[in-house]
């Protein structure tokens, strides 16, 4: 089963494309950033990321695309761009055939390091554990990228949601 | 020229296609409200809005979108979904090769009512009188759709931005 894990944003949206390979083993697909300009308008930026979006969904075919829940409340600056960039991502994965699921970042520290409190530091350490990389991936969006999609995987047989 | 204003929302998402016939004159070609059903998560809800605005841009081929900017302070129960929902408007408007603005709430007042501190009444009333209609248009989010509309042919030809 392939999982894309996306942490939805406009200047950086993290992805990882996580495959399981066993109960409790994962390894990782594909781990990246996709980045649209800084000097383009909104609109184009969105676009591009919607293009993007679409050409990795179609390169790995995952059979389930889990995006971060976002709340406005965590950075006031940044909060309208990355609602847009999570509804474009839950459109194109839906529009895609996959099964679609939405974890807050609580859910995926709890099922990823054990407690929702934990840190980010700790969260890449473990994403960088199951996945047995020589270091925690980098930059940071697509360790939590990967991190959505090991908790899909983790959690999804109780709380699978099939797009419908 | 006709333009597509749309007030984004999930649970009502207001549109109004408004042709221009003169300078200064108007006339409404559809003003509607198009709506998700409040019991489908998420992610049906925005795709089934994408659908649905897909199909009105094919319906009405505006030469440009004018969406409402939002501004995640206005309303916090709802700011999310209300980005998601614009977000997925801009792409589909860029997709369909249509010009792409974003005016906000006091943009919008200034450019109908004469100045941005405008109650919701008085715009309606202004739309209502642009549009030479008996009534102003119901509900208020297909007025605030038309009034975006407005907007557009008042101030693009100062401050186009063609979409790229």
């Amino acid at each position: 089963m392939f999982v894309l894990g996306i942490d939805p944003g406009l200047t950086r949206c993290g992805y990882g494309c996580i495959e399981s390979t066993g109960v409790g083993k994962a390894r990782a697909v594909a781990l990246g950033v996709i980045r649209t300009p800084t000097d383009a308008d909104l609109p184009t930026r969105l676009h591009q990321l919607r293009n993007e979006l679409r050409e990795l969904i179609a390169e790995y075919r995952p059979d389930a695309v889990a995006v971060e829940r976002v709340f406005f409340q965590v950075n006031v600056r940044t909060a309208m761009s990355v609602g847009q960039a999570s509804g474009i991502a839950l459109v194109e994965a839906l529009d895609a055939g996959c099964e679609v699921a939405q974890y807050s970042p609580n859910q995926v520290k709890d099922a990823i390091a054990g407690y929702g409190g934990a840190d980010k530091a700790q969260v890449q350490r473990m994403v960088q554990l199951r996945l047995g990389l020589p270091t925690p991936p980098k930059p940071a969006d697509a360790a939590d990228a990967a991190a959505l999609a090991l908790c899909h995987l983790a959690v999804s047989p109780m709380t699978r949601r099939v797009a419908g």
